[in-house]
């Protein structure tokens, strides 16, 4: 009698764990309707070929926005609405222009101004380089060896790191503040490496912001292979020139939105889940990685619910975050206004590290909130989901923090993202149809859990 | 003092279970000396873009028998040789012709023979098509309905498979067997729909192989998307015609070679650990993920070893097989030749699914022998190896398994494997370096573990 009692409580506590035969079906059926009947890959190519860069306050960011809501309202979403927000906007301006000066011979390298960086005057900077792998480097240095020079930051990602989201961690300072550190010591200009992993001829833009008190110095990233020539050529020249002329400017904050799509909860409406990614993207490529996939998946999810016929409790909303790249200020919008309206939020989900195969979930929230996800893994890792415990959320998210809410970042493989992030090759043709596909159904599997079991 | 015992005993438990921290480091180590020092994808793409494609017979493979060969006896390993071995040698011979002709309308499309398909008549073949999904259903329409014309097999893969290779072996009878059950019901001609998952103008060529007692009836692929509108224009007008002309042939057996090279074990070495993939390649593209990549891996292994003063117990041998492809001569041949020199080989590694982001290892071997290697998970799933268990070896070592050698098949990510697979852009560049770095590690770290602690 013990036995069958322990039986019993075994069974019990392994369904429990497991979750119900009926949740492995639905979960199958999600998939299947994903890769079967997927929208997202179509969806992308208009993104990304008919409306192209999105970066905030631009054109293409506006089109986006009337897109993603026409194409939500098509779905027959319960309710699709905008948020207005204020965003920076900053512009390129022409094509910039560098080069070595070694002696007599001049080599073209290829760069790009880092976002929310300041023009070069019209004739250009040439100056003497220094370079350095990291601030404490620099700052050794001293004022009489930086004034008057353009300081070079050529830490490269460690390779090593099998995650390449801990080696763009491990960089990334020197392109955020490069600028701010090198004008403390007198520098003209700062030109990063960028912060990519294969050895190419493609700049990678991102943000940066200059420190209060210091000299708005211009900055810009030079592609690996240029980095890689420039360092080689300082060994041999130290006394070599570098030469940049960038246009870029910021022009005054324009006007934008967040775009939402929601199912109406059947039973707590007023309990929300969050599926999203960031609509702007930077202006050199088409931002298919960085972030039309995250976006596409995301209207994704609440389609295939509509076509399973799946009646979510909670209300799920899909939104598309304006102005990740250089501001946040779409995630920080959106979180003030749940505070606001006194909406409960009890997750969100963020797919902004690419359209690759997935992998797992990170979770930002209690232990037992952790834990009660972690049991659900049986279920979702015949389809590769792995990795799925502590982790980051997404930074368009992340503000919801605050209100309590769970979050959960998408981990694809990570493995070419930093091949594309923010370079002119981030185009449609870098995603592949299944992987996104495979994405928006890891996302609706989980999305489905959680409004069915809550949190 | 009991529960100090239990505890001691958990202890034991958990350190046999997880192996030895010392496990640990030295498979950090294995990947931080590919990912920071890999030499596989520089060897890549000389093979690749130097050598290029490597059908069994051909200059190509010749050439990549003796470079491969040169190149292991560079790394210094303890021996490198040769196996001779007769291949089948099949050509091409002049590119392929197809259209459709609807009424007027003659739309070209892009085929490919199959790979030991005969030719057309020198003028072609013109005949009337009729569309099957399977055999069943052609055998159903019996020879009245299928005499004289040619067979269109048309039944995708699925793509609900979340592995695509469940996908291929859902489909791929179409392409091996097909020309021979057309033939038996008096068809003049067989054309396949690629094995593939994306739509595009790429033909997948493949092996094929004639029953027998049929007439050798001509037979080719067809891109998905030519499929696709072949059976579009079906429905239109089912007495359209189908053209097409190839010039393919089957030329006497060539002499050709494995590859194979060696670090002579320090305790064991009569026991041999094999690493291997094939070297031939089919014709149309460069022959990169099927199987440069298993083969600059498997050098690779070898290499890492020596790089970290790595002294194996057991012999250690990386080896090309020839003639995968179309004909398996070198697997027969590579275990035809253990057992004939007594030869004790207690696990074999292939890696032929492609150079893509590492899920795993599939095995082949006794309940025993994989509960030995699941038990080393802890140790490789920090790696994004989560998928060790019951799985398909490998082609050209599965000959090894009647000699009672364990089989492992690398399994990589298998989403894109499909989209390259046989065609004209299985290249170079469609394969990302980490990825391949990653493979290359992950196979190195489970020939360590099962170096030092056997099966």
């Amino acid at each position: 009698m013990k036995n069958k009692l322990t039986l019993l409580l075994l069974l019990c506590v392994s369904l429990y764990a497991y979750g119900q035969p009926a949740d492995s079906l639905t979960i199958r059926k999600i998939y299947n309707e994903a890769l079967g009947n997927g929208q997202s890959y179509e969806w992308l190519r208009y993104l990304t070929q008919q409306i192209g860069p999105r970066l905030s306050g631009s054109d293409g960011a506006q089109k986006a926005v009337d897109w993603t809501k026409q194409l939500m309202e098509k779905q027959g979403f319960d309710r699709v609405f905008l948020q207005e927000v204020m965003v920076p906007h900053w512009i390129r301006g022409a094509k910039e222009m560098a080069y070595i000066q070694n002696g007599k011979q001049k080599i073209t390298v290829p760069i790009a101004a880092l976002g929310g960086s300041v023009a070069t005057p019209d004739k250009g900077i040439e100056a003497q380089v220094i370079e350095v792998k990291d601030f404490p480097e620099l700052r050794a240095l001293g004022v009489d060896k930086v004034k008057g020079r353009i300081v070079f930051f050529n830490r490269p990602m460690d390779p090593t790191k099998t995650i390449t989201f801990e080696a763009y961690g491990g960089a990334v300072s020197q392109r955020a503040n490069g600028a701010t550190e090198a004008a403390k010591l007198g520098a003209v200009g700062a030109i990063v490496r960028s912060m990519g992993l294969a050895q190419d001829d493609n700049p990678h833009t991102g943000g940066m912001r200059y420190g209060t008190g210091v000299p708005l110095i211009p900055t810009a990233a030079i592609s690996t292979n240029g980095a890689n020539l420039l360092s080689k050529s300082l060994t041999e020249n130290p006394s070599l020139t570098f030469y940049f002329k960038q246009d870029c400017e910021s022009l005054p904050d324009a006007k934008s939105y967040n775009v939402v799509g929601e199912i109406k909860g059947s039973e707590k409406p007023d309990e929300i889940i969050v599926v999203g990614g960031h609509l702007d993207s930077w202006d050199l490529g088409q931002g298919a990685h960085d972030d039309g996939t995250g976006c596409v998946q995301s209207i994704e999810v609440l389609r295939i619910l509509k076509a399973l016929g799946i009646k979510p409790k909670r209300t799920i909303r899909a939104v598309m975050f304006m102005n990740e790249e250089n501001g946040l200020r779409g995630g920080i919008k959106y979180a003030d206004l749940a505070k606001q309206n006194n909406e409960t939020h009890i997750a969100a989900i963020e797919s902004d590290e690419g359209g690759f195969t997935p992998r797992g979930f990170g979770i930002v929230g209690t232990a037992q909130q952790k834990e009660k996800v972690i049991r659900w893994k049986p279920l979702l890792s015949p389809y590769g989901l792995h990795d799925i415990g502590p982790g980051g959320g997404g930074a368009d998210i992340g503000p919801l923090a605050a209100l309590g809410t769970v979050l959960f970042g998408f981990k694809p493989d990570s493995q070419r993202y930093f091949d594309f992030h923010h370079t002119a090759i981030d185009r449609f043709e870098g995603v592949n149809k299944r992987e996104l596909e495979l994405g928006g159904a890891s996302m609706a599997a989980l999305v489905y859990l959680l409004d069915k079991y809550g949190l």
